[in-house]
C-alpha cells in the first residue's frame, strides 16, 4: 500500500487553519475572501502534486489525475460553518490530497488515476452542497436563482461574481472516470469517542425532514384580555411541541433524532399575547419508513390542534427534502478491510447523522465514508477536535481503502 | 352639574389625533418630536382654559386652576404606543381639560379647584409611568439613571435633554391640594363592549409580575448528537411551558390572566441543538394571594424541571414588581352615582387588567378610574375606537363624578 506522509499530511492541515484563524477554530464561509484564498492555496498544492487543478464556476476546486484508466475521487469541502472547527471538510480534502501525492511517489501505484475535489458551499451559506450538486448535474436553475446568503441576503450569483468565477465552466462528473467516490470525515458525533473505537464505516447517511410550524393567533393585550377570550398563538405552539416530544419516541429508532431548534413568537412583548407564532421541526434517519412515519404524527398533532381551536395552526416543508442515502455495498466492504487493517476490532459501521457531499455522489457514482473520532463528540464548534494519531490513522486507513479499489478495476 | 361642550370635546380629541397621526392610529412615544409637539399643544390649550399650565423637567404638562381650595385632579397621558391607538391616554387628558373648562363656564362651579395633567410616558418607552411616578416623589435615581429606550438605547437623560427639558423643575404632588385623583381611560379589554355595558367603575388595578425564566443546555449538531445524549434547552423550555399551561388554571381567579409573551432558543437554527433558551412569564391580578400563589407554583415548577434535568433552569424577577392597587371607595361610589346617572343600570364595577398611572397616584392620593367601552376590545393598535356617543357619555359621568366629589369638600 502507499505509504502516506504523516508530517505533510499535518503540515498541510496546519497551514489551512491558519487561512481564516478564529481562535482555535476557523472563518471560512463560502465565496468569502478567506474561502476563497484556501482555495487558491489548495489548487497550488494540487499542482505541485502533479494534478490538473482548477477552480470551477461554482468555487468547486477539482485535481485531476494526468494518469488514464478508472480511478477513484477523493474529496470533501473546505469552506466551514460561520464559526467552524479545523478539521470539517478541510481533513476529507487534505487526505485526498495526501493520498494522491503518496500513489504518484510509489512505483506500485504511480499509474492509478487519483483525482481530488474540494466541494463548495458544502455548509449552506448560500447553497448547502452547492459543489457536489453541480458537479452531479443536480442543480435546479431556480434553486440557484433564489439562493442567497442567510445572514446578509446576498444572492449566491453576485457572491460568485465577487469571487471572480463568473463565467467559468462548471467541472462535470465523467462516470466512467471513477470506479467509486470516498470521502473521509470526522463523526462530528459521540459514538466513537465515547466507546474508543478509533474508525467508523459509514452504511447510509441519514435523510432529513423539516418542517414549519405557523399557529396564528389574535395579538392582543395581556392585561385586558380574559383567558378565556384568548387565541395565544404561543400556547398552541407549546402544546404541539409538547405533543411532538411526547409522542415522537414511539414511532423513533435507535438512531431517530428531531430538533425543535428554532420558536419565534411575535411580536414578543412580555406585555402582548402573540398573534403569531412559529417553529421549526426537523428529524432525520436512514430509514424512510420512520421518517414517513413521523412526517404523518406531526401532519396528525398539526390536524388535532387545528380542529380543537382557537388558534389557526399550519404545516409545510421549508427545505428539500433529503433522502436517506445508502454507502455502496462493495466501497464498504473495502473500507471495512482497510479499518480492520489498521485498526483492528477498534471499528464500527455506523450511519452518518450529518449530510454530506457524499450523499449527492452517491446518486452518481459507488460512494463509501469513512469516519474519525471527533473528541468529546463536538462539531460545528470552534472546539471542535482529533487527536493526531487519529488522524494520520485515518489517513493510512483511507489510503488502504483507496488503492484495494484502485485494484480491483485497474488489473496489473 | 356643568354641562361639557361635546364638539369642543371632541374637536380636541380629533386634534390631538392628527399630531403623529399613523393611519387610524398615533405615533407619539414619549420624548419623540410629535410627542413635545402634542404636549405644547395641549399647554396652549390649558393657557386658554385659564389654567397655569407648564412642562416639567421629565416632561409632565401639568395645568393648575388659579383657584384656591381642595381641587380635584384629573389627567391621564398624550404619550403613545409605538404604534398605539387615538384614544388611549388622550381620552382622560382631554376629559380632564373639558370638565375644567366647563367648570369654569358655571357660575355654580367656577370657584372650584380643577387641575388637570398630562403624565410623561405612561406607556414605557423609557420608562413606565415616568411621570406620575415623578409627580408622587416615587423615583429611584438608581432607575433613572438606567432607564433607556427599549428600542434605540438612547438613556432617558439624553431623551430628556434632546426635548430641552434638562434643569426644568419638576412638579411635586402637594397632598392638601386635592381631594381625589381621577382618571378615565378606554377600557382595553372586551367586557363593556361584549356585555352592551355603557361604563366601568374601576375597583383596583391589577399587580403585575413578570419573570424571565432561563434554561442552559449544551448546544449541539443537530443530526449526529443521539437524543439520550442531548441537553436540549429548547425542550425543557417547552415541557415547562406546558406545564404552566396545565397547573396555573387550579390557581387562578375568574380574572387572573397569564401570558408568556417572549421565547427565544438559541442559536436558532434548525440544524443544532439548542443550548440556550428563555421566556418571559408575566401574570396580573387585583388579588396579592394569587399572584404570591402562581409565584410559589412557578418556582416550584422551575425547581422540578431543574431536579430532573439534564438542563438547568433558573428564574428570575425582571422587571419591577407592580402591587394591586385599591381605587378609594369613596371615590368609588361618586363615580358609581354618575354612571347610574349617565347610564342606567348599563354599568358594572370591574378591575383593570392593565396597568394606569392611576395606579402610582392611588398610592398618596384618594383615586378613581373610569372606563369607556373599547370597540372590539381593541387597544395598542391604530384600529383601537370607540363610539362618539360612548366618549361624550363618558365624559359627562366623569364631570358629574368630578362636582359631586368638589361639592363634598368645598361646602358653599
Amino acid at each position: 500500500m502507499p505509504e502516506i506522509n504523516p508530517q505533510r499530511l499535518m503540515d498541510d492541515l496546519r497551514h489551512l487553519r491558519t487561512i481564516g484563524k478564529y481562535g482555535t477554530g476557523v472563518v471560512r464561509p463560502a465565496f468569502s475572501t478567506k474561502d476563497m484564498e484556501a482555495r487558491q492555496w489548495l489548487l497550488d498544492r494540487m499542482e505541485e502534486a502533479g494534478l490538473r487543478a482548477n477552480i470551477d464556476g461554482v468555487g468547486n476546486v477539482f485535481g485531476r489525475s494526468q494518469n488514464p484508466g478508472r480511478g477513484v475521487l477523493l474529496g470533501s469541502h473546505t469552506d466551514t460553518q460561520p464559526q467552524g472547527g479545523w478539521l470539517d471538510g478541510s481533513l476529507g480534502v487534505i487526505y485526498g490530497l495526501e493520498i494522491a501525492r503518496s500513489c504518484a511517489e510509489d512505483r506500485r501505484t504511480v499509474h492509478f488515476a487519483v483525482d481530488v475535489a474540494s466541494w463548495s458551499d458544502e455548509e449552506g451559506t448560500y447553497m448547502g452542497m452547492l459543489g457536489s450538486r453541480s458537479f452531479c448535474d443536480m442543480l435546479d436553475p431556480d434553486d440557484m436563482e433564489r439562493a442567497q446568503n442567510h445572514q446578509t441576503a446576498q444572492p449566491l450569483s453576485a457572491a460568485i461574481e465577487q469571487a471572480g468565477l463568473t463565467g467559468i465552466q462548471t467541472v462535470k462528473l465523467d462516470p466512467d472516470r471513477y470506479t467509486a467516490y470516498l470521502e473521509a470525515h470526522i463523526e462530528q458525533g459521540p459514538h466513537l469517542d465515547a466507546r474508543g473505537t478509533l474508525l467508523g464505516v459509514v452504511t447510509a447517511i441519514v435523510g432529513i425532514r423539516t418542517f414549519k410550524l405557523t399557529f396564528k393567533g389574535q395579538q392582543n393585550h395581556a392585561g385586558t384580555t380574559p383567558m378565556a377570550y384568548r387565541k395565544d398563538a404561543g400556547v398552541a405552539l407549546m402544546e404541539v411541541a409538547h405533543v411532538i416530544n411526547r409522542e415522537f419516541p414511539t414511532l423513533a429508532g435507535s438512531r431517530t433524532v428531531w430538533t425543535i431548534g428554532h420558536v419565534r413568537l411575535e411580536p414578543g412583548s412580555p406585555s402582548v399575547v402573540p398573534g403569531h407564532a412559529e417553529l421549526l421541526l426537523q428529524f432525520r434517519d436512514t430509514d424512510e419508513l420512520i421518517l414517513d412515519a413521523l412526517e404523518s404524527k406531526t401532519a396528525h398533532i398539526v390536524q388535532e390542534a387545528y380542529e380543537r381551536g382557537p388558534v389557526e395552526v399550519g404545516l409545510e416543508a421549508v427545505f428539500p427534502r433529503i433522502v436517506p442515502a445508502a454507502m455502496d455495498g462493495t466501497v464498504q466492504e473495502c473500507l471495512a478491510a482497510a479499518a480492520e487493517t489498521h485498526a483492528p476490532a477498534k471499528w464500527i459501521r455506523m450511519p452518518s447523522g450529518a449530510g454530506h457531499d457524499a450523499q449527492i455522489l452517491a446518486q452518481c457514482l459507488p460512494t463509501g465514508m469513512l469516519f474519525i473520532p471527533s473528541i468529546g463528540g463536538i462539531s460545528h464548534d470552534i472546539a471542535e477536535d482529533t487527536a493526531e494519531k487519529d488522524i494520520v490513522r485515518g489517513c493510512r486507513a483511507l489510503a488502504t481503502a483507496t488503492e484495494t479499489l484502485l485494484r480491483q478495476t485497474n488489473p496489473v
